[in-house]
């Protein structure tokens, strides 16, 4: 396999050989709907919950509220929270309870892409096929009859960070600048951690903390970022990883490193892979922590929203260390 | 104080007596908004995650969609979920991207306590106030100032499932069946468990088992329902449960056991307590495997989405053995 | 043409025939997107006009909100109002305004076609194909790229109501029963009016008062209702009519009157003739001015809203005499 | 009256004076919830259609899509268009309707002051007040008990459009320039047109023209803009106007003329003297069709949609001549 970083580039050729050569279709049966998350064995969950050793939690979620990143591309707009009955309300009077209790109730708009969020093995298509050879006219206005978001209504394993920014000991990678199998290994020989079947991967561009802190979102969604080269695709299926994701709003670097395409990494990693594909997670306070103890692997907790027929859902992934 | 089930009756007197005696204003300082989740240490989500012993998880999500259980009341309705982008356009050849990528993209409308879901401590005032003694008014139409869901973005602890339906005998309580002191500690010792401080009481009354298989959604919602007495919040507060989960619609018995109230344990668990409570849980996979081993504890991880101002928020609790 | 009830029933073949017979693609060019619109000129826009004697204005519009008639089926629901700014905030001090003043605010959730509206000529597909040729696929997930009902922004026409349980001398029309040619002939006599080109028919059944005043609004969406026959449609052509709109969910009658079809009418009336279509039309207090004065013609001013893309658009028709 | 803009200038105190003065309060009883469309008499209907003399119809509503002028302030977005079903789905044969029948179907979630629209007389409050005396507090997160935009069912009147910047001969007016009774009285003179009682008058400032044609939606809703000067406001009433709309998100002249004040004049307007006020209505159709046969006097209907408790609603107005 063309793996080796010294031999290739990206290009059309290479991304249509690991296509081929990374596919997992078939692998866990004609009928599966669960991709890489097959590879998280209750042996796996059980080291995860091993990891354990301090007892603290953190939220992995970025606050999901009208302040977000989308500014509108592919229709995404960011969630709108609307409230049903208020406080005020209460106070006013206007509320016919006994014994003096109110109450408040609220509702929320969301599109299921816009924040912290996991890519159903339905959100990707090729040539009209998605994942395990399924047809792509399976998705309609009704929702995915096949790779739904809800064939994972678990998801706890192994996480490893990878903090890039601090291994190259910048604040932050910059965009366009992508992240092949070498930056891979240096980042797991910097920080002492191994990456084995069924764990999860969460790589800290810095982009993120750039925007929140520095520019802004504007040209988060959809705009030039650090992310994954097409190179560290033998590394992932090698590794075995069940699930990555990245602080960034598509995982793959971008401009895409080839010309003319367009996220074609994703058509590796979940259509061809069965990859789950983590999007838009906060990972700065956890890497902090991780920083500070210098230990980059916990348990991870991390299940998407169960939404039959969904083809992404929100999650509040928990990393619990 | 009032404990003994056999010397009081729920009572009007009751209620106020207890509102007063189980108050935690002031526990955790003046400026507190999180309750009873206070009471989980490190120490407590270390033993939580030492009772992962076979590595399988289980989700409590009751899925989310057009067929869940509201009817319109308090103007809750079931989510609404719709597709943005689909395969079926992909197919058509509408979606212009090269290399043949196509991709869908969808949509939630929710009601944040119309499904699986915690309620905030902003979620319910008494007499212009809400917990901790923060103003009700500080609820308004732009959410929750104060005590929104978003104070609670971790939640790891040990929880504990009291399968009631299987220790009476039955395959699930009745309607307006008051769940008591006496009862709860029946179960503790008929599965061989303790609830200890800070774990999460997971409370299975059979009750959404038999809308879901029998008799359907109707009256699930605001109906009559098995739930909590006020014979029980002492045991609650004497036990230190950093959060109590029923498969009912809230949590208390209904028709309430005091005429002329509604919902008022929810006056004590919400304002006074500072408790954790969740609502429309589905317990009876992780039922069925407790029953099975024999094993009534597990690791619970149940975050809220972190939805900032939030008076509720959905969840995919998942319990870990 | 196959126009006498003497001799005609109603059959898959006259479906086909009339299908084939009264079509109107290629009427108004190859590019038509406006249908029967076309009709109305401005001789009739004129003569509409000159039908205000008294000056006084009707609502055809069902309010809109919760109680509407919606059950789900095809995943319609009934609109969803939500306040985003209150008066109670206004009073409880929340908004910082200068001058004493507030606001209020508020959003709307709606099925475009959930209440009085009218049916784009996008709404309804044959084969592939919608009116005047274009490809069905040009409906996708964005929107309809032709056909959508921003290409009617205004209208403005004669209306005739066909009061027909007043012309049976009942309170309503039966579930079931149809509306043919010589019923409409039966009820332009009684009624002293003539039906002529560019003309818009509203028809009332009175299923929709038997519903608000006797059983409920259950069965109203996609149930059983009074409505047009087959045997109506070459009438409708006849008389050049630019709009027909009941006071019913489809217009048709139902159950259909052919076996194993379901709203075969509409792929006449929009798909083939390009006919505007409305529907859940309230038309009772028009009814009851014109059983008062004698007058069952007006001018009628009911343009959908103007949303691009859309298949379907509320309105909030006007009858002025 | 301090009606003359020789001796007055805009101030606190003046408005103090017109806020008194101008008030509609009990002018049609206590009960009155309709404001000034109370001055629309059927006599005016009448006269407004004796207007129709071309028999062509304008549409001024500004397309309700996600192209609009929201940016988010005061939470209000653009609206979201979603389908439900599409010619894509009905093509792949996911569909299952017998006949070669398929459909499409869509929803629209819309901020209902944020397009073309009417503002309600429950829009706005002063100390606690609404229009007519009402308290602010009857407007809560159910909607609005009192003022709703449901008490507007109908609305055709005479309308008058006042094209100013044909009037000072130029493009546009500028954000910032006042209207005042002057600029009213000569838009009327230049236009030979008079404003009666009854009468609605529409405002052309340009502003929207700009904002589509040159410099784009940043800045339009809340920011600088053209609009009715505090010395306009005895004009308005003198007039019976019973409604004034413009192309500008907000009617007043922004920045306000008052240091310190916001939208000041809808306290007299809306809340003082019960005026319907029209917003982001396009006018540029229609101004360029008066200005080609000189005609500025037209038939106006403009209902709302009729939504309960609603304190604005989106109307697609038509003027007809």
């Amino acid at each position: 396999m063309a793996d080796d970083p010294e031999w290739a580039a990206p290009s059309l050729e290479l991304l249509e050989e690991y296509y081929r050569k990374l596919c997992n279709w078939g692998r866990w049966g004609p009928e599966d709907e669960r991709g890489t998350a097959n590879l998280i064995t209750p042996e796996k969950v059980r080291e995860a919950a091993a990891l354990v050793r301090r007892g603290v939690g953190f939220s992995l979620q970025l606050p999901m509220d009208a302040s977000g990143p989308q500014r509108g591309g592919l229709g995404r707009v960011n969630p709108i929270h609307q409230m049903m009955a208020t406080g005020t309300d209460h106070v006013a009077g206007k509320q016919d309870f006994p014994n003096g209790l109110g109450y408040a109730d609220d509702s929320l708009f969301l599109v299921l892409q816009g924040g912290t969020q996991w890519d159903a093995l339905s959100h990707i298509f090729r040539d009209g096929q998605m994942y395990n050879g399924y047809g792509a006219d399976l998705v309609d206005s009704s929702g995915a009859r096949r790779n739904g978001v809800e064939n994972i209504p678990t998801l706890v394993t192994r996480g490893v960070l990878l903090d890039l920014p601090r291994v190259v000991g910048r604040d932050h990678l910059r965009p366009g600048e992508a992240i092949d199998a070498d930056l891979l290994d240096a980042a797991c020989a910097h920080q002492r951690v191994t990456v084995a079947d069924g764990d999860a991967l969460l790589i800290r561009t810095g982009d993120m903390a750039r925007r929140r802190t520095l520019v802004g979102w504007d040209g988060y969604a959809g705009g030039d970022a650090p992310g994954l080269s097409l190179l560290a695709m033998p590394w992932l299926h090698r590794h075995g990883v069940s699930a990555v994701a990245t602080d960034t709003w598509g995982v793959e670097v971008r401009p895409n490193e080839i010309s003319g395409t367009f996220q074609p990494l994703h058509l590796i990693m979940i259509v061809s892979m069965g990859l789950l594909v983590g999007e838009i997670w906060q990972l700065d306070e956890l890497a902090e922590d991780c920083a500070a103890d210098g230990v980059y692997e916990f348990m991870l907790v991390a299940p998407p929203l169960v939404i039959p027929g969904a083809v992404g859902a929100p999650s509040n992934p928990q990393a619990i260390k």
